[in-house]
This record gives C-alpha cells, structure tokens and sequence, in this order.
C-alpha cells in the first residue's frame, strides 16, 4: 500500500518537478521514465515498454517544438538585451558629455572675467550633478550604490541579493551615474554599466517589472534560475562591451569574472549580445558625429586609439615595464586594503546614521574634489608651448573649453598651457586621452603628474563606498596612466630614444593598476587591447598584468572579492583552498543537525521546522514496508513556503495522496519574483484548522540531488559545486553495492534521426542496448531501485 | 578483525592515492584526515585531534613548499611550450615559403623559354616534395596523417589513442607537413601546427622521450592525467596562436573547440602561452625582414592585414552578406558530408591495402593538382593591367616568381596579368592575400573564380584523408574567400559604390565556410578578426558565422565532430542530446553486468576477470561484519596490471595486509607512459605459484569516485561527466539516510594566515564550527561511517 504510493508520488515527482522552476540546478529531470524504469512485473514488461514508447513519442514531439521555441526566444532576448544595453549606454555617455561638456564650457567663459566666479559656478555645478545622484540612490534605488559587480557576481554564483536587480536599480544606476559621472567625482561609469546591462536582462527574463506595470504575460518563458542566470551574463557581457567598447573583452569578463559555471553553448549567445551592442554603439556613434547630440561627439566612449604611437620595443624596455607592474601590485593590493577599511567603517558606522549622513557626505566629497581640481592648477605655473607640427592636428594650447590636449588655464601669456589642468580640470575621458596621447613628449611635467596621482588616487580611495553608482575601472586608468607615464618620461631621459612614447607607458600603468586591484587576466588584457585599438602591445599588456596579478596576490584579493566579503556574499573562488584537500565531506557539515522532512508530513511540522531555522533545503525520506529509510528528494524551502501559502494541496489524511496524477498548482507561483525578497515563514498565516492539515511533498520535490560519499575529499565536492554551480548536495553514506558503471561511451546516444554509418560505435550506443534489453528482459544485477518494494507490492495485492 | 583491516586500508588508500597518478579525475583526495573522521574512540579524540593537528601542519608545510614548485614548474611549462611551438612555427614557415619560393622562381625562370620544361619541373618539384611527406608519414610516423585535431580533441576529451602524442609523430608533422603543404597540395599547415603544439607540450610534460633517449627524470613533474591534458591544452592554444598569430584566437580555440572541461585559473596560463608565441614568431619575423631566411618575408604567416580596405558599411550591404553565409553553411556542410565519405571509404578499402598504395595516391593526388594548377591558367585568357596608383604599390604584373597580384604568366603582351594565374599558380597564402587584397576591384573575372572555386573545392575533398598532414583552415579560407569575392563583384556591380571593397567580402565568405565547415562560432570570429588586424569586422563576421553555422547545423556535425566519429573516438558535445532528459542513469548503463572485485583478491581471478573482458575500472566491494557489503573505492585496470606485473604486492594470505603503511611500489610505475599503449593482459605471464596468491587492493583504489543515485536524469548525470572531466561514474542506489547537506558557505573557508575582519561571515565558516567540535564531541547525527565496525572493533578487542 504504502510502497505503491512511494512509487506514484515518485512518478509525479519526475513530471512535476521537470515543470517547476528547478532553481536546483536547472536541469529537466527525467520525465516519463517512471514506469519502465521504476519496476512493474515482469509479465506486462512488453506492453509497458510499447505503451512507454508512444507516451515518449508524443512527449518529444511536443518538446521539440517546445525546445525550439526556448531557442529562438532565448536568442531574441540575447538580441534584446543587447539593443537595450548599448542605449543605455549611449544615453548615459551623451548625458554625462553634456553635462561635462556644459559645465567646462560655462566656467572657462566666466573664468575670462572672473576666476572666483568661475569657481563658484563650478562647484555648484558639481553639486547639483552629485546631489541628484545620492538623492535617486538613498531615497529611490539604495540598491543603486557602489560598482554593482560584486552583486551580480555573486547573484551569477548563485547567491541572490534583495534588490540588486529590480527595476528601480536600473533607474537609479542609470540615473545616478550620469549625476556623478558627470558631477566630476573620482569614479567611473563602467562598473554600473556592468550592472544596467544585467539588470535590464533579468527585468526582460522576468517579463518586466510587475510592480510598475511594465510587465507582459507572453515573455515570461525563463522560469528557472538557470535561464535568468544566462540572461543576467549576457547583460554582463553587454555591459562591458557598451561601457569599452570591447565585444570580445565583454564575453571574456562574462567568462573569467562573472560566472562560477560555464556552458560554450552559452558563450555563442554571450558573444551576439555583445556584437549588438556594438553595433548599436556604433550606429548611435554614427549618427552623433554629425552634431545631433551635442557635446557628445569623439569623447563619448573611452577608446584611446593609440595606433599611431609606439609600433616596436627594444629588449631594454622590459625592465621598466616590469617596474610598472611591480607598481601596479603595490598600488593596487594598498587601493584594494584602503577601501575596504573605509568601505568597512562606512558601512558600521557612518551609514547607519540614515540618509541624511550619506548626502552630506556624498556633497562633501563633491566640494572637496571640485576645490581640488579647480584649485591645484591655479597654484601650477605655466609652461611654454612647445612647437608642433600643425599637420599633427595637436594645437597648443587648446580652444578653452574643448577636450584636447595644452589646457590654458590661468596662464599669462597667449601661447602657454597649464599641464595640471590638462588633466586635473578636464574629463576624465578626456585626461586618459591626453594620458595616453603619442607625439607629446614631455607635455607633462613630473612634478604635475606626481602630484596627480597623490590626489587623484586619495579622491578615489575616499569617493568609493559612498552612496553613488561608481566604477572603478576609469579611475583605475587615471591613476595607472599617471605614473605609467611618469616612468614613460624617466625611459624617455634615460634610453635617450626617440621611438619611445610615454603613452604606451601610460598604457601599461593603466594595465598594471587594473590588474593589481582587480586581478583579471585575460579579460582585462583583451579589453585594454580593444580599447586602444592595438595589437601590438598585447604581450606587453600580458607581462604587466601578470606581474602585478602576481604581487597584488601577494597580499590581498582582488577588489571585488574584498568587496563581496565585506558585504557577506559567498563567491566561490575557481581554486579550492589548499586546506580542502584534507578535510571531507563530512567535516564541511560540521555539527549542524540535517533537518530532514517525511513524505507525508504535518503543516504545524512543517511550520515550526521553517521557523526553527534558516536553511533553504530539506532531504526528504521515506520508510519502505520494512522500516529502511530512503532519501527521495531536496524540498526547497522556498517551494515550501509556496505550498504553505496557497494551501491547496493539504489533506487530511497523513496518507500519501491517491490521485498522483493530479496536479492542483499552478506551476508560475514557484517562479520566485526577481523583484521582492520572495516568501517567508512570518508572512503565511495558517489557521489552526491548518496546523492539523498534511501534505504529500512527493510531487514537488527533486528527486534526484547530486551526493556524495561521506569521505570524499572536500576538493573534489569543491569542484563538483562550483562546476555545476549547485546549491545543496546530499553527503550521505558509502554505497552498499553498485548497480552500474558509466563510462564516456554510455554517453554517445545517436539522435533518433541520424543514420550514419558509425559502425565503430553502434556496438556500444545505448539505443542498441535497448533493444538488447527488452529482448533479455532484465538481467539479475540491474534490480529496480524500489525491487523490495515491488516484491512485498504483489505479495500484497 | 577484519573492520580494523579495513579502516588501516582506507587509510592507506587516501594516503597511496593521493600519490598515485590520478588519472580518473586528477584531485588530490583528502590526505591525512582518516583518523579523526573514520572514528577513534571517543576517550582518546583530545590526543588525536591534536596528534592529527601537527600531522596535519607538517603535511601543510611541505605540501605548500611542493605547491609553490608545482605551480613554478607549471609555468616554466608554458613558456617552454610556447617558445617550443612559436620556433616549430618558424621552422615549418621558413622552410614551406623557402621550397615553395624556389620553386616557383625557378618554373618561372624556365618558362620564359619552354612553357614543357617549366611544366615538367614543376610537376617534378611537387611530386619530390610530396613523395617525401607521405613517405615520412606512411613509414615513419603514421599518427601524422590528416589534420590531428580530432585526435587531440579526443585526448582532451578523455579519449587517449594510440601514437597521438609521440615524438615520432611530431617530427613526422613537422617534416610531413613542410613537403605537402611546399608541394603544393590543396591543405594547410595550420591542423598540424595545432597537433604539433599539442605533442610538443605532452613530451615537455613526460620529461621527454624515453625511447630516443631524449629524457631528463628532474623533468617528470608531471605524474597526473590532469596535468597533461592542461599542457596539451597549452598546447594547442600555442598551435593557434602560431598558425595564425592569434594569440587571443587560440585561447578561445582551446575553450571552446578542444577542451570539454575549463577552468578559469587554466585559462591565464594557457594566454601566457600563446603571448609568448606570439613573442617569438614576432622576433623571428623580425629577424628575417633583413633578408636572412631566403624568400620567408612578409608572406610568411598568414596574416592578411585589410585595415587598408573598408571601413563602413551600409546596411543594404546586410542581404548580400546574408547570402555569403547561406553558401557557406551549405558548402561547408556539403564539404563535411564529402570529406567523410571519401574518408570512410579510405579507411575501409584503400587504405587497408598497405603503405604502397597511400604513397601512389598521394603521388597521384599531386600530379593531378599540380597539371590543374599550372595547366588551367594556360587555357585563360590574359587581361591588359589596370591603371593603377604607383603609390600604392601594386605593380602589374608583378615581377615574375615574386608574390603579389596581377601574376603574368603565359601573356602575350607586357601589360597584362593572368587571373586565373594570379590564385592558381601561387602559394596559398599568397593567393589569399590577393583574393583578400583592397583597391584591386575587378582584378579577378567572374570565369576564373568559378573555375578556380569548383576545381579547389574538388582537389580540397580528394586531398584531405591522404596520408600527409592536412590542415582544412587554409583550403576553408581558400574555397570561402573566392565565393565571398564573387558575392562581392556582384555586389559592387550591383550597388555602384565605390567604398565597397571586393576583399571585404572575400573575407567574410572565408568566415562562412569556415564556420559552415567547422561550427566554431567565437573562436573562428577572434581568429578572423586577428587574421585581419580589423576589428571593426566584427560584427559582419559574426553575421555570416551565425547563419553559416546555423544553415550547416541543420545538416551534418561539424567537420571534426563528424571526422571523430569515423574515427571511433568519443567526444562529448556541449550540450546532452534530447532523448537523454528522458532517460536514468540506470538506463544509461545497460545490461552490462558489473563486475566488481573484493578487496582481497585471487591473482587467478584478476588476472581472468582481467582477460574476459575490456573494463577499465572495476568497482571493489568489502564486506563489514555483520554481512553489509561497502563499495570502498574505484579501481583502474591499469593500476591492476601493474600490480600484476611487479607482484611485489602478492601475498600468501587471503586477509588484508597487516602493515598499511608499507608501500613497496615506486610510484613512476603506475604513470602510464605517454609514447606506448601501455601493458595488456597478455604481456604478463604469472606462474601458477603466483596465480595462487592473493592481492589486496585497498592501497591502490580511488577511495571516492563520483556517484550518482540510479535514477538520476541522464542529463544531469552528463553534465556532471562533462564539466568535471570524468571517465568513471558509479551509479549506486538510493541512500538511506543523508548524514550531512553541503550548500555554498559550508564551501566558505579562510585561508589560515588571513585575520581580516569578515564579521559576516566568521559564523558560517569551517574554522569556526571545527573549534565548536572539539568541545561538543560528535554529535548524534553525524555518525562516522564505519561507526558500526568501529563498535564491533571495540567490543572485539
């Protein structure tokens, strides 16, 4: 009685939970294998085989069609996200030029007349910019603070942080960047670029958002998490190649940053999200360049093209190369150890103190960063301009208020230039740009650049963890490119060669800085590469990056990993420790008690054990007739939680339920919103009448989680993990027998409707097997799973 | 008794293990833990755990210093393999462009007075050096026949056959493929270079070759599977890398075509490769622009620089691209489908007749292109040179046996050029070049690219699966870029503008075939895209690949998925096929019974069970006391015969071994050797006095092979042998009990010298809840696995 029910609820199982939003792991479990495979006598063995292959027939066809279906909307979305990235980003890169490019224009007419009122102007300017900026983040998207990576990061490893990808995040992000942007601060608009394009994946994947009414029925297809995290990559990827404009170096963050698990099917999907963007940068680029878009024009993106400077190295060379990256590391790993301190105290103690704290500071930093750079330069004397070729297209000094390189500024003479303003009061676009530039050798002075980078990287150090979207990576540049081309001018002196740009230096620091805070590798190396349109340098890039990768690892993590710490979010790490090689399974449990649920089990239980803690999965197990236990499943909490809600599916009875077939729900309440914290035990009020109710969880539980033996070593369960990217794994005991052996050739199955002449592997394909079996029947040492239930079934019946 | 037994030899299982060369999954298992986790009483657990805390300290500092030199050795590796590969490169370039050089000035030369004699010794030059490549492979080197990549994918794969990796096969590779690709034959070097690069890494990662005494022991780090394969790896990136100076492209090569498996910390290393590649090839390229390497110059590797060509395009321009795609998934996919019937019919007639007939074939194959090459363009019409720009620096004609376009060659006049003659009667890579080649529209006639199209295509199928190193990537290029080149003139034609360029669209057909040939989608893209030094094609060329690929798809696998097949070598593709949601594990695995050994086992049985059938590994079972059976570990057949061989492991008696911590083998004895098929059954006698002895196997087995439960979905039971690389799955049945739930923070672990303030996440670590231990003591419901032997233990003694 009880065994047959076991074996029903076993088969629903299968069938429903390959319709649930498998937030496990993503997989479609077996469906329809129930009968043939769970037992049935042997006298019927034929008809069932015969019956299960017309019921396997029907159920591909609809599949295919289905699977089709998936594809193609999975494709549209890639290409949806896409268009919808790179317009975000063209939005946010004309408004923040405008603005810029207003309030440079504005104080440089003033500053004719009046220094003191051009100051002024200035600075407010700022203010206001950063002033929208921290009032859309505090009171209209908290989530909208900071670079956003270390949260989609760890939402990709399968850790889903409140708020990080709601619709007004989007709004905030995309808001707040161009107000601090904009606003001059020392930070960037990649890292938010970063978290736009995701976000805007993941509000496509879930249909829009539901709370503003933006939401369609007919586009929610992506029910599993699975496809949510594959859309949120492609935004990732999409981010990256908007905010660079680096298709390639895009997929590759996706890949080597973002992602713990990685499917190459996914990559192609990755690579068109992130060629659209392109394109679509590309056509808005365009179509700006006729003067539509106002200040927007050449400055837009950060590309430095530096195809015009240093084509060849000497050996010699190498060696301050290798000192930049040496740099790079120290200067990144102190920049990794310095924000997190205040990051960390920011977070205990300033931030706790309510909004009002975070704009006050937030305008503070304005007001400090605008006297920086306003006032620096004006202490800074004036250096002749040197002569330069007009073919060159280079004009010292400048037309104020245009980017370019020679800013005059506060200089007496006509044909002078300030070389602190150049950098200092000026974009920051434009300051790389001027940083990198070929061809204008000695234009800075080492005191200027010295002076720069101090202030530079203190504004930076302070400007992070305040309550603005900020990137790090352009503040990277800036800092990197200063003493990249500080030591750029010493090579210059010393080598005494004329070949020698101090740009490509600039470069390199850039490279090296990035690489010893953020400590990517291939991505960072393709990105500086697409960014500055240069082949060439590649293996220069390459020997920076891993000199200061390598002395950055020296003493810290990276800068998201840090950052990701400091908020608790568990990243898995691609390396397991080297301690986990000699711990097992068993001692990563620890002491912490397996709460495991029955089949059957009573609402009031079910109740007490969700509030009792917080663990997010339950093993499931059942008794056969003669009082041997078995595991049948992980019921998610999350699952529970729903059941317990809409309460259709309580009984009275503490039997398994009859009807295994039927099926009350529907299946989208699983889906859990992207927009809200989902479910929790204090919001489900159960009556008393409840409490005494039952439910069968067979239906709705994974039948099948992925274990492991008690004393497998923890590094291979490390791996299988994060490979897998899994939530839960089962540790359970040895195994008393095995019933088979899968090895690579089981896997070979030929699709059904091929017929090659692989006659090397038709012996060992699985479809000649089966036709074997249903000739044998089956053989002595493949009992069914549920064999003494089967037996003590027909003794009973 | 007999459980005390067992726990020592679990003991030394983990201990043994750990030292063996793991060729089933590569993780060290957990050294060093047994005691504490296997049990001990719980009178003596204080001592024990501090006892096993210095065991384990001491373990930790010599296993860091070891880790440390690993990871030294590691990438000394990929340097030596880089280095190795780009000098391959060099070598095999420098020698083909020389061959090739001379032999066309010299035809050249002759047929300024007899067009007969020319002919003759042409046909003559070609024929001598094919002869010498097919005589190398067929005598010498026979695994370095056709293009190797299936091969490696294999290894890669999992899959190891027999002479791939050898060093007779790489010099046979180098040498094989300098005469068949100097001879003149429709194929490439760059599959041979990927195979080289390959076997260059695995013999640097043996030590060498032991049989041409070309060993060094301090050299023979590398002991594990995993290890080798992460060479190889490195490898081919470094393969790519040289062939087409792509050092991004191979990266992505080696993720996304050969690699089933990845990880992130493998892809750095294998970059570093490539960059170094790209170093040397760049410094040889360099050195020999002063002339000092004969007629190797710029037409030495295939880099077709076409940034001089277009730079915009409209999006009319889109539908003609459209179509190049179209042609391409349907001319690759034609092509595949060819290749592998000509390649089966091969395999199974012609070949099986012995060395003698490959040579004729491949004589024959020769003369035939050799009469085609130089014949066709003599029945063509000559055209009168353009008026062309002497600044640009295309002559016409050119000088004659120089490479360039606008080849004269049996004219009439002056002033004129042979088109057909100009990609006929060149080099490949000159050909390419020119078919590439901007600001040379209407160059080619609409006849000659038919002829040449449909004549090229002809000699590419019949050429590839002879008995020389083949690669496809050039002859793809070749086919692609004349189709796409005739989509252009159409275009241009059609249009009537003049920023249109012909070569642009030549390169995108070589893109569509490509990718219409081989399926690569991202990889093939960089690669093109790096070819070209143009970044701005990107998005054109993703354009044409996804419809090539996808207009392919709907036809045949791609090209080495389809050659692998024929080649009985089991790949596993990305994705699961349909049919397998659909299927268990159990399914999966058959009627094949499984044959499983006890621990102490009858040198007669195993040598018998060894001789019945082709298993790899067997699973072995020990029995507790109380009559349970315990599935104690993995063993590999391999390691079975080398205990068979030595028998210094026999014993007289049936129980296991007393003194489990003896270990009388050296551990070299169980790597397998790379450059043999490693020992067979038959290659061991025992006598009868050794058939009677017993072994016991519990030191040598893998402790903890991955399980799955038996009615795991196939699917799942794919990705985890796919993403983890494995050979072996036991399938077991369901547990009974699960002793503890893994979910990401249990994965959370500090490094042990890290005292940064992680509040968060302090109470969820390891190191926390291990302190907790030691005080609690075991708590009731992690009982250690062997607890009921440990108490019958303790009652026995």
């Amino acid at each position: 009685m009880l065994s047959n029910h076991l074996q029903n609820g076993m088969e629903t199982a299968r069938l429903v939970w390959s319709r649930l939003p498998n937030s496990e792991d993503g997989e479609f479990d077996a469906v329809g294998i129930s009968k043939k495979s769970d037992g049935g006598s042997v006298e019927s063995l034929d008809y069932e085989v015969i019956e299960n292959h017309a019921y396997r027939e029907e159920q591909a066809q609809r599949g295919k069609v289905y699977f089709v279906y998936q594809v193609a909307v999975k494709w549209f979305f890639a290409l949806l996200i896409g268009i919808g990235t790179g317009l975000a980003a063209v939005f946010i890169n004309i408004s923040v030029e405008n603005f810029a490019g207003w309030k440079f224009h504005l104080t440089f007419q003033i500053i004719q007349k009046s220094y003191l009122a051009g100051f002024v102007i200035y600075v407010l300017f700022n203010l206001a910019l950063v002033l929208s900026s921290v009032y859309i983040v505090t009171h209209f998207a908290p989530a909208a603070a900071g670079s956003g990576i270390p949260e989609i990061k760890g939402y990709l490893n399968g850790v889903d942080i409140h708020g990080t990808l709601f619709f007004r995040t989007l709004i905030g992000k995309i808001f707040g960047s161009i107000g601090s942007v904009g606003g001059g601060l020392a930070l960037g608009k990649e890292g938010p670029l970063v978290h736009t394009g995701a976000c805007i994946a993941s509000l496509l994947g879930q249909g829009g958002s539901t709370k503003y009414h933006v939401s369609s029925r007919w586009l929610q297809v992506f029910k599993s998490d699975r496809d949510r995290r594959d859309l949120v990559t492609c935004g990732c990827a999409a981010g990256v190649a908007a905010a660079f404009r680096a298709p390639v170096g895009g997929v590759l963050f996706a890949l080597e940053e973002v992602t713990s698990w990685w499917r190459s099917q996914l990559m192609w999907r990755v690579f068109f999200t992130s060629a659209i963007v392109a394109v679509v940068v590309r056509t808005a680029m365009g179509w700006c360049k006729s003067g539509k878009c106002g200040h927007f024009g050449a400055g837009g993106f950060i590309i430095w093209d530096i195809s015009g400077g240093q084509e060849d190295y000497s050996f010699q060379e190498l060696l301050p190369m290798a000192v930049i990256g040496v740099i790079g590391g120290l200067l990144g790993a102190l920049f990794n150890q310095l924000t997190l301190y205040i990051t960390h105290w920011r977070r205990n103690y300033l931030h706790k103190k309510g909004n009002r704290v975070k704009i006050i500071e937030a305008c503070l930093i304005s007001l400090l960063t605008s006297v920086i750079s306003f006032g620096l330069p004006l202490l800074r004397k004036c250096t002749p301009c040197p002569e330069t070729d007009p073919a060159s297209g280079i004009e010292c000094p400048s037309s104020p208020g245009m980017s370019g390189n020679y800013v005059k500024f506060y200089c007496g003479r006509d044909n002078e230039y300030n070389d602190l303003a150049t950098i200092f009061f000026n974009t920051q676009d434009d300051a790389i740009r001027n940083l990198f530039s070929a061809k204008t050798i000695h234009e800075f002075s080492a005191q200027s650049l010295l002076t720069f980078l101090v202030m530079f990287y203190t504004l930076a150090v302070i400007t992070f963890g305040s309550a603005v979207p900020a990137g790090q990576f352009v503040p990277g540049i800036m800092i990197g490119s200063t003493y990249g081309r500080l030591v750029g001018m010493f090579v210059v002196n010393f080598y005494q060669k004329l070949n020698i740009e101090e740009g490509t230096y600039a470069l390199l620091g850039a490279a090296s800085f990035l690489g010893g805070s953020m400590r990517m590798t291939v991505s960072l190396c393709v990105i500086m590469v697409e960014i500055t349109n240069n082949l060439k340098l590649l293996p220069l890039i390459m020997l920076v990056l891993l000199i200061s990768k390598a002395v950055g690892d020296a003493f810290n993590e990276g800068f998201y990993e840090e950052q990701a710490r400091l908020r608790g979010i568990p990243l898995l790490e691609s390396r397991p420790k080297y301690q986990m090689r000699k711990m097992t399974a068993k001692e990563a449990c620890g002491t912490r008690k397996v709460i495991s649920l029955p089949r059957v089990v009573k609402v009031s239980d079910v109740a007490s054990i969700l509030r009792s803690n917080k663990h997010n999965g339950f093993p499931v197990i059942d008794h056969t007739r003669n009082g041997e236990t078995l595991v049948i499943g992980l019921m998610l909490r999350s699952h529970l939680l729903v059941l317990l809600q809409s309460k259709v599916d309580f009984q009275h009875s503490p039997l398994p339920c009859e009807g295994s077939g039927i099926i009350r729900h529907n299946f989208n309440e699983f889906v859990k919103p992207a927009t809200s914290r989902g479910l929790s035990i204090g919001d489900i009020h159960l009556s008393s009448d409840d409490l005494e109710m039952y439910i069968d969880l067979a239906p709705f539980l994974n039948p099948s989680p992925y274990v492991v033996p008690e004393d497998m070593s923890l590094t291979k369960v490390y791996n299988l993990f994060r490979q897998l990217g899994l939530r839960h794994v089962f540790v359970v005991p040895r195994a008393s027998r095995v019933v088979g052996l899968i090895t690579r050739k089981d896997l070979l199955i030929e699709e059904e409707n091929e017929d090659l002449d692989t006659v090397e592997l038709q012996s060992t394909s699985v479809r000649g097997r089966r036709r074997d079996r249903r000739l044998t029947g089956t053989a002595d040492m493949e009992d069914p799973l549920l064999n003494d239930l089967l037996v003590q079934n027909r003794t009973s019946s």
